[in-house]
């Protein structure tokens, strides 16, 4: 086991019980603070902890590595660095906020330049995205999917079941949670129309889906296999993949969704490193019928149970919970979607991100999209102000949060929240 | 006009009358010699200039610029400084080799630092490519496969006349003219089958595209119009969307074209700026049937009569002309694929890249592609060793080769080639 996961550790910070960043998380991110500039930190409870200071106090001096890396403002340096010293630094972390060890717990005048509370720092898209794929990889979703627009009865198209199908998205326009989304304009074509009218989407929805951050670069011509994509996988994070279905379904034949996707995708603001998951891996689900091809075969468990909640807040209201779903309801897991990616020696960069696609549960209050939800609009969400909700409306805001649970330790993600602005 | 523009400059150094690259041309590019680090370079006759020698020798004194840029490894700072200044870069040095001018032409010692022969060289992937868009904007490209695979009484789907359709592809696996290319394995789903099958692609194909390179970024939220996208575009150069078909085939639906196409892109090694293609402007198409949205419609005249010419080599035998099309037979041009890009508020970074989709012309000689030329497989292409093609073989190189020639003037983009290895 990697020491900074041992569930018995305690923090000498204080940690309530259900915080998604116990000393066993030590995620990775990048922060801002008055006029310095941005630098990676990690968060125990609801402390932040600058790395470029404890760094800069001598703190890694026992890790061989080159600390220029959390003066980036991005984790892309650091994450090229490899698990090997990756999982050093995360391990001493561990050590070094461990309740029972002194040496920054009893010194205040480092404590003050290196710790601060999260409400004090605003935190930075984490990661330069090169290429970004979504997949499509919850079977409850594409179920659904294929119920509503095509045959309740081959719901499924012929390819789902053989491979995890995917689609370059847009990487210039993943923002960090708390960025306000303005609802986009373009083309649709109305029920019954003979001409299309171009206007601000008025099928606004969200997706539900985790996003995993590449760690380690692959060569063109390189295949990376079941076996070895764990390598490749630095963390996970939230995403919400925004969607407005009324451009896409007008622009998505023959080449796949396009305007209706690329106006913004929101992600949580830490990376969880995949090492952190490990509590909560999971088997399955089988895939023998029809059985897949040999190069999509892995071996362990590689899927996460990690519980996923959407939350709703109109303008000035409550925030109403308006779905439970969980990582598990994953029909392909990382590991295949990674490999599938590269069987064509498709090549990976540090920094590249994959989404899992909208993850939806097997009932109706599982589902991750407003258009499953509420059925294509035809049974709207009440909100607690009394209004209804079959897409999204302008002011509110959706918030994603998730965390895995077990034997005592949570830990978690915290959230990706965007607010829904009018059109420009 | 533009002063390097002026069609009756001549260069003191020699330039043959069959050249692309003229004085009027100054394209933009990344060399490396040597054991020196990458550097930006230019073009005239078959001389290369380095840009950066030429900075440190003084020879931009009198620009008022940031001359580091020169000394990048990507084209792709240079652009961020703005039209502004690189038109009189382009102008510094159209002044500087014109033959008239002895600064240099009688400086022995800085034109040994400065000039090399072409075949000295290593010519480097010029652009940094964040994101990468791929379009289909060829009505005889988009007829010719709505024909082969659908309807030939309705080729073209709904949309296709009133939007330009295109898809995100991957920016990572764009590789510079010369790569060799692996033909990529992954699954296909032989015909009659009841199981796809793993395997190298059988139907490998070349595109014969144009892409045009972004140099200025535009913000999340922003829409750029048809009349200030040309601020927006650079350069242009000529793609190759290598593309599996057999791959493609069974992956793309719903969500479109993903490891049929990820596998690789190759582009030629300078940018031709959208400066010195002035010359060859010509309007049309008449957009009346239907007529376009306001947000598409656009003055002047914003198609290139580039020639365009496909090749293949066989290992070892001759190359052979396969196709000579145009960059005129585009439906939708560069600046309303840009505005239709942007419409929904999606932003583009300096760097990135769209590719225009296959340009076919109108006989059968002049598809841009093996799909298309030898119509789905039915009409085999005669080589010039005896050999037949439907699509590409191992060992098979394929040159994309394109200019504008009018007056006398003649600008052109070199080539962009790659050879076809088995797969790994």
């Amino acid at each position: 086991m990697i020491a900074a996961n041992n569930p018995s550790l305690k923090s000498w910070i204080e940690v309530s019980g259900d915080s998604d960043f116990p000393i066993q998380n030590i995620p990775f991110g990048i922060i801002k603070t008055g006029r310095r500039q941005p630098r990676m930190a990690t968060i125990i409870g609801n402390t932040v902890i600058d790395l470029s200071v404890l760094a800069e106090l001598g703190y890694f001096n026992s890790v061989n590595m080159d600390t220029s890396v959390f003066y980036m403002p991005v984790i892309n340096e650091f994450m090229a660095l490899g698990k090997e010293t990756t999982r050093a630094v995360r391990n001493r972390i561990s050590a070094i906020f461990q309740h029972n060890n002194g040496e920054l717990r009893d010194n205040d005048e480092h404590k003050t330049q290196i710790l601060c509370d999260v409400d004090d720092v605003q935190l930075l898209m984490p990661v330069a995205v090169g290429d970004y794929t979504d997949f499509y990889s919850s079977r409850e979703h594409a179920t659904n999917v294929g119920t509503m627009f095509r045959d309740p009865d081959n719901a499924l198209l012929p390819n789902w079941l053989h491979l995890p199908v995917g689609y370059h998205g847009r990487a210039s326009s993943i923002v960090v949670s708390g960025t306000p989304i303005h609802r986009p304009k373009g083309q649709q074509m109305p029920a019954g129309a003979e001409m299309p009218v171009y206007g601000a989407c008025k099928l606004l929805d969200f997706e539900l889906e985790m996003g995993f951050v590449v760690g380690k670069s692959s060569q063109l011509g390189q295949s990376v296999s079941t076996d070895e994509a764990e390598d490749y996988i630095f963390g996970l994070c939230l995403f919400n993949d925004w969607s407005a279905r009324d451009i896409q379904k007008w622009e998505y034949v023959p080449l796949g969704p396009f305007l209706g996707k690329s106006f913004a995708s929101s992600i949580s603001p830490w990376i969880v490193t995949l090492d952190a998951l490990d509590h909560f891996r999971i088997s399955g689900p089988e895939q023998k019928e029809p059985e897949v091809l040999p190069y999509l075969k892995y071996e362990g468990d590689k899927r996460y149970n990690i519980a996923l909640e959407v939350l709703l807040q109109p303008e000035g209201g409550e925030a109403k919970t308006i779905s439970r779903s969980n990582f598990k309801y994953m029909y392909w897991n990382m590991c295949q979607q990674l490999a599938h990616h590269t069987v064509n020696g498709c090549n990976f960069n540090v920094g590249d991100m994959c989404a899992s696609g909208t993850i939806s549960g097997t009932t109706p209050d599982s589902y991750g999209s407003m258009l499953e939800l509420s059925w294509r609009g035809t049974k709207p969400l009440p909100m607690a102000d009394g209004t209804e909700r079959k897409f999204l409306k302008d002011g509110d805001t959706l918030i994603l949060r998730g965390f895995g649970e077990k034997d005592g330790l949570r830990i978690g993600f915290g959230e990706v929240s965007g607010k829904v602005l009018p059109a420009t």
